[in-house]
């Protein structure tokens, strides 16, 4: 041990207070076919830095993309020659695999550190990465912690990236067999949704992310539910003027949540955006992830709105709304992993596991919203484990009622197409 | 290509604005053998989260602090297990290596990442490291990764950690031959700087943290000069009331410049509190790092205050004064590396290189900062290479000359004492 210091040194020092305040502006532009020639709007968001000209950029791109976007390459290629006064490729861009594959293979992270050095990008240099929410994930974190962050321009191609996803200020990728175990919180520079991307993706991935723009709805904008409802056919038709408006006010809502709710590195234990997300997260991991997101948060949603009726918040005219308009976008509302080792709430196969895994990721008290009416969240800090039981029931019930109703009007209406 | 989309379904949609601003708050504390059983500030610190208790915490530290204080690890579990209702170790100590071996493996991330999986560490729970700025840089750096950022508690044990690096907001390794080529920004929860560390550190560390001092005084603060200037001896003689002093203004200083510049993050190119350092840097890389930083920024300081003086923007006497101030606390101002390839200022082993290397590290525009007077840095963004000869020829002739005069006042002195 080594001799002690005579404590009247340190007695008399008061602790030092820090208080640090960091502001982080970006805009999340609207266009059509950004790498157009003759569209101007990505150099010039990086000719608007007031920088010294040109500017290196790399590219990551999303290999799924460009299975139905051929030209994709060539195009980055002849746009940034044209805007050669304002844009430098810096290397050659880098494909990664689509979807959690992007997130599940570390060494895409190396990857990408590579190209940042090797091409000389520094943290007034861009690295614009382009394709579905995990390939924004995986190129985020990358972009994050080279230099400390160097500029990341997002060009999400699916709707989930678009209008939720794409727009935050979270990356992330899994290990550990854990999603987004590394990652962090670092916003865009900039944020580019081109529409044109979305003509290409499969039904589900369209489907996907409309979930999150039910869900930002319900807890918060209950004439953007309305939407969500009036239009549930033309969405599920692939309607691109539907999908546009959708993806807008979807955008903007995650915007301000995060603009102004107080917490938006989520020191805290709340997440109200996270309405339906515990159980979702939970029937992913239980499923294999052969639910995409989405489509495990439409029925987290179902689940917990189900859960919001029994437990007298909403009423049965609201219940059977909501869940009437995500069958209507195509959404299966019951997968048997709900059911699985219910009586075992630690199992590792029960969905209710899932509860102490969401408190756990989130850190201190468990917080769930749920809801208060169609429009208008509300947080709770316990969950009754036999009310989700019946909750899961109630759930299945109406699931097969509809069923049994499709198939009567279905036969009624061969029925009467056959009298005709 | 894809058919494609009607433009006025995009037209009309304003890009939307986002803005962020997110608040960082944490407390840098002075204490004295901080797990001594009878110190509460650590546990008291963890206590005052207002979360339920116990906290689960883990620990890394500094094998290299570890050899000189062996018991370290028995006191921290005997710490734990006395405030057992307020703190639980939810897994063993992690020792790394200390100094820049703990940033030059990445594997030493990777084993922190499992540290915090396999121990259960949330978002709320807490990684303490202790140790040089290497090690706080590498568990920072992991801990700010790990769910997107864990709770980091500081304990800094070298002059350096607790007057600069420990209390910052930044962390970062080693990667692809560059300092800090990984890295993020990210404040801590807390710091706690315990003095009874420092009694043990080989001088030149000592003395290496005492560089940044006389940096920051030099840029911001004439008083605090004078005390260091005042004080050089005793301070070399390892004076541990000086120190404490020194600590605490330094650190105070730093944290005002972090709240106060406006650009905490650094997303700008100005970094005046790297007053110095362009030099140091490449210094610290063309003698394959046997110097010390703080060793390298002494240098750099004494180049660019000579650049100054040359410059005609401070006078003689402030030049011989601050060279002379660090000549007296036992820094070596010259080394041959400053002088080699300085003809070819694009060539690797040049010094002048280092201009270059800073520029790119910081992205945009050059900015420098000399010295205006005592107490005042000024940014300049232009370099005059052959005034830099200059002052590195001068620089050398003032280190001869102090050793000329140091033997003969030697000699005299011998001479005297051989006389009476
Ligand atoms: N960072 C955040 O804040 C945040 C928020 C929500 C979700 N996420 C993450 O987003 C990911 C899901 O993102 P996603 O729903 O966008 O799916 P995805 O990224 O998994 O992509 C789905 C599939 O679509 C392909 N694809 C992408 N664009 C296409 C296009 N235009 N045409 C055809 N195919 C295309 C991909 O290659 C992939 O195969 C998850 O990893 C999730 O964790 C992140
Ligand atoms: N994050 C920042 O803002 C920031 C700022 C400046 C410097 N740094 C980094 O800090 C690092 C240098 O830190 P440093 O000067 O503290 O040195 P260091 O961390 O390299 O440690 C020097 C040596 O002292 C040993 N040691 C640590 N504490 C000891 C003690 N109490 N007694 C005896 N030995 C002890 C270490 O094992 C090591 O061998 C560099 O990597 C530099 O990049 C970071
Ligand atoms: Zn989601
Ligand atoms: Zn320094």
């Amino acid at each position: 041990m080594v001799a002690s210091i005579p404590e009247r040194t340190t007695l008399n020092l008061q602790p030092i207070q820090q208080h640090v305040s960091v502001s982080f502006d970006y805009k999340v532009y609207f266009t059509n076919e950004v790498f157009k020639l003759k569209n101007h709007m990505l150099a010039q968001l990086i000719a608007g830095d007031g920088e010294q000209k040109p500017k290196k950029i790399v590219v990551v791109v999303d290999a799924g993309l460009l299975e139905f976007r051929r030209s994709l390459l060539r195009q980055i290629a002849l746009y940034t020659k044209y805007h050669a006064d304002i844009l430098t490729l810096a290397g050659d861009p880098i494909k990664v695999p689509g979807g959690e594959a992007a997130k599940n293979n570390p060494k895409l992270v190396k990857q990408i550190h590579k190209l940042i050095d090797s091409s000389g990008i520094c943290r007034h240099s861009y690295l614009i990465a382009i394709g579905g929410g995990a390939v924004l994930d995986l190129a985020g974190f990358a972009a994050a912690t080279a230099h400390r962050g160097v500029r990341l321009i997002r060009i999400p191609t699916t709707v989930l990236g678009q209008n939720d996803s794409g727009v935050g200020v979270k990356n992330g990728i899994n290990a550990f067999g854990k999603k987004n175990f590394l990652g962090t919180f670092a916003p865009p520079y900039a944020v580019v949704n081109d529409l044109s991307f979305l003509s290409t993706l499969s039904d589900r991935d369209w489907r996907s992310g409309i979930a999150e723009a039910v869900k930002v709805a319900l807890i918060k904008d209950a004439d953007f539910f309305e939407f969500i409802r009036t239009n549930s056919e033309a969405l599920r038709r692939r309607d691109m003027d539907a999908m546009q408006q959708l993806i807008y006010r979807c955008a903007q809502l995650h915007l301000q949540h995060i603009a102004t709710s107080g917490d938006p590195f989520e020191m805290g234990s709340s997440r109200p955006l996270d309405f339906g997300h515990w159980a979702a997260h939970k029937l992913e991991q239980l499923t294999n992830y052969s639910l995409r997101h989405g489509e495990a948060v439409a029925i987290g949603i179902a689940l917990d709105t189900t859960y919001s009726y029994l437990l007298g918040k909403i009423s049965r005219l609201e219940w059977q709304c909501i869940l009437n308009t995500l069958v209507t976008l195509g959404f299966v509302l019951y997968v048997p992993e709900l059911e699985e080792k219910l009586s075992q709430p630690e199992h590792s196969r029960s969905l209710f596991r899932g509860l102490q895994e969401f408190r756990e990721h989130l850190g201190g008290e468990l917080t769930l919203t749920l809801l208060q009416r169609i429009g208008q969240g509300i947080e709770v800090h316990q969950a009754d484990l036999s009310l989700y039981k019946q909750a899961i029931s109630l759930l299945q019930e109406f699931v097969e009622d509809r069923h049994r109703k499709s198939i009567s009007s279905f036969l009624s209406s061969s029925v009467s197409e056959s009298l005709t």
